[in-house]
């Protein structure tokens, strides 16, 4: 294990994009009633001594990287592990804020686990009643025992039933005026069954009604993703490490289809952040996406009418953990555009020594655009006061 | 129609890393002998008037956006078109170095059409002895009447059966004697039939023999692919628009394999091109790739011994067209490691006015520098005096 430091490092001023929870084991059991009970989504004992999810007839393991925080690199595994082998702040919120106060974090926002990243394990759940119950009891949990007893430190994301659109504007105007702040959606919508690609113009009430309560959008790489293109059926010897450096790459795809899909244009008020995506490549994609644009759009018959890049910074957001490349080059990304993220509990996670990766990414950065990119942006981005 | 400038614009300086060969219609038909004189590739005409390319019973039109130089960007079209629309420079080597005196370039390295970009459509050729002679009368058209008469101008990437890897070290160590500079193999090799991914150990001796022999292998993106992962069923409005903004990527992903695949480490001297991929996002890719190796080497068991980025500095050459991202960023690709390219007759060339071009991605940039990445860097490694 790594050694924890016991006092906090650093002035408790970062705000953080990208966080994840490990949901404890009573969220949906303990909001159950009547025959519902039976058959919320809950924890089983696993063959292997571990635990599992059981959501109607599928089961699904407990991740380990998901729960990494506090080991040394060379302890990470992919294992599936019980609730006992995690630090108790991947599950409890209370004891999350206490790490996030060791940390120097003022506020997380945090993407769902069982859920899947964007809700699309909820959406697969066959029966109509249990999967409006577990989308409403999750949305429900954040707001009151997670999001709401810790105002301004734990925003959590809210998800939708996107395979069923109006339940989806329904749950959205509900949870809206309930506090929910902030939505994750899978990025991969597409590849989610029963629903369509992110930028069909089905889903435009949805993005519509974000404009209206000012609630912006939150696309985390791979999400919902069913295929992975590159993997092998006959595996080679460093696919995991391939797949390790370019998974970030996914939400290149995603900010194309934003833009070129016309999804930002048809909805200019949207904000879209690109979680866990990293930075150093969006100056390559601006130039490219405005050189399309400039060239080659008679041929292609674009029907968007500005250059890609000012839907971008008019509307969109990436988030990184560690990026000098994109920080070196933060004036060809836009200073109001980047967003910092700790990545709390994963493997990647800068915990618990956040403001020291901070100082590296952001070495010689001045003092007006570190707080912009630390924690202005992501303040007024989420409405935290 | 552009306004052709009638007088070279800069000096003659400029070294292209990559460029397109339209091939005439008798480079086999002229040293087809015997049977051979009646299934050699040939030119046939097509239902739309245009013209089309026979090999054994497939039949491929001459795609309009492979030649389009000395077009306006209004005036780009996909529809298939006949010699007589193109610029002879597309076709006739002769005309095509009057076109690079026009526009500054000494030296142009170009890659295949008819035979696909790396030789892919050759190689799914059925008759073995066809087969054979397709790869050979190529070559020898490259050595012959491409490159011979023009040295110094035209460097043309040879190909390789790579379908059937005894063959391909048989004809490499054939035309490298010959004068063969470089070659050009399919980024995509897993995708095309009867062949495995580029860093599989089958192809260990071709890259042995390229070591002897000091030849680069040249990998032009999408290079040989036939899975197009994002391409939908149901195509979206944007669709020409996200694959042209993100195709150079696919580039991201097979460094990734050069790397994490083991193929730099196990040849030490040979040197890989990323061709038409840009320059822009390899900042990204070379820290994100060491993090992975630094972090993450651990659980993932990773084979290389040294961070991605010490093989990709010894080995590897990133070329971009226009890129002001990269060159911004060039301190932490390596100056060493660039090379510039005009990509004529493509829809992306700069032709007739490279220079200006050049000058505006390398506004600021030092003189030597500016050397290295327009003709130092490549002088070295196509051998060229």
């Amino acid at each position: 294990m790594l050694d924890i430091p016991s006092k906090p490092w650093g002035a408790l001023d970062l705000i953080s994009a990208d966080d994840h929870i490990i949901e404890p084991a009573h969220v949906w059991t303990s909001r159950a009633t009547g025959a519902m009970k039976a058959k919320a989504p809950h924890v089983v004992p696993a063959p292997d001594g571990t635990e599992s999810w059981q959501i109607e007839n599928r089961v699904f393991p407990n991740i380990g990287l998901n729960a990494q925080a506090g080991k040394k690199f060379e302890e990470y595994s992919a294992k599936a592990q019980k609730f006992s082998d995690m630090r108790p702040g991947c599950y409890d919120p209370k004891e999350r804020v206490k790490d996030m106060d060791l940390d120097g974090v003022r506020t997380q926002v945090s993407f769902p686990s069982v859920p899947g990243i964007g809700g699309e394990k909820l959406m697969q759940i066959e029966d109509p009643e249990l999967r409006a119950f577990a989308f409403q009891a999750y949305n429900d949990w954040l707001l009151e025992e997670y999001q709401g007893p810790h105002k301004g430190r734990l925003i959590g994301l809210g998800v939708l039933p996107m395979n069923e659109p109006e339940m989806a504007v329904a749950e959205l105007r509900r949870i809206a005026k309930r506090g929910i702040k902030s939505l994750s959606i899978p990025a991969w919508l597409g590849e989610v069954p029963g629903c369509k690609p992110l930028v069909h113009s089905q889903y435009d009430p949805v993005w519509s009604l974000c404009e209206e309560y000012d609630l912006s959008i939150n696309l985390h790489i791979a999400g919902g993703r069913t295929q992975q293109a590159n993997f092998l059926k006959d595996p080679l010897p460093g696919q995991a490490e391939v797949f390790l450096t370019e998974s970030s790459l996914t939400n290149f795809t995603i900010l194309a289809w934003l833009v070129w899909g016309g999804m930002l244009a048809r909805h200019p008020k949207l904000k879209c952040v690109s979680s866990e995506g990293g930075i150093g490549w969006v100056p390559y994609f601006l130039e490219r996406a405005d050189h399309a644009f400039n060239r080659h759009r008679f041929w292609m018959k674009a029907q968007i009418k500005e250059a890609p890049s000012t839907y971008f910074h008019r509307q969109c957001y990436v988030a990184f953990i560690q990026d000098y490349a994109g920080i070196f080059a933060r004036s060809l990304i836009g200073v109001e555009n980047i967003l910092w993220e700790s990545d709390y509990p994963h493997t990647d996670t800068t915990w618990p020594f956040s403001h020291k990766a901070v100082d590296t990414s952001l070495k010689g950065v001045p003092e007006d655009e570190r707080r912009k990119i630390t924690y202005e942006n992501a303040r007024k981005l989420y409405h935290l006061d």
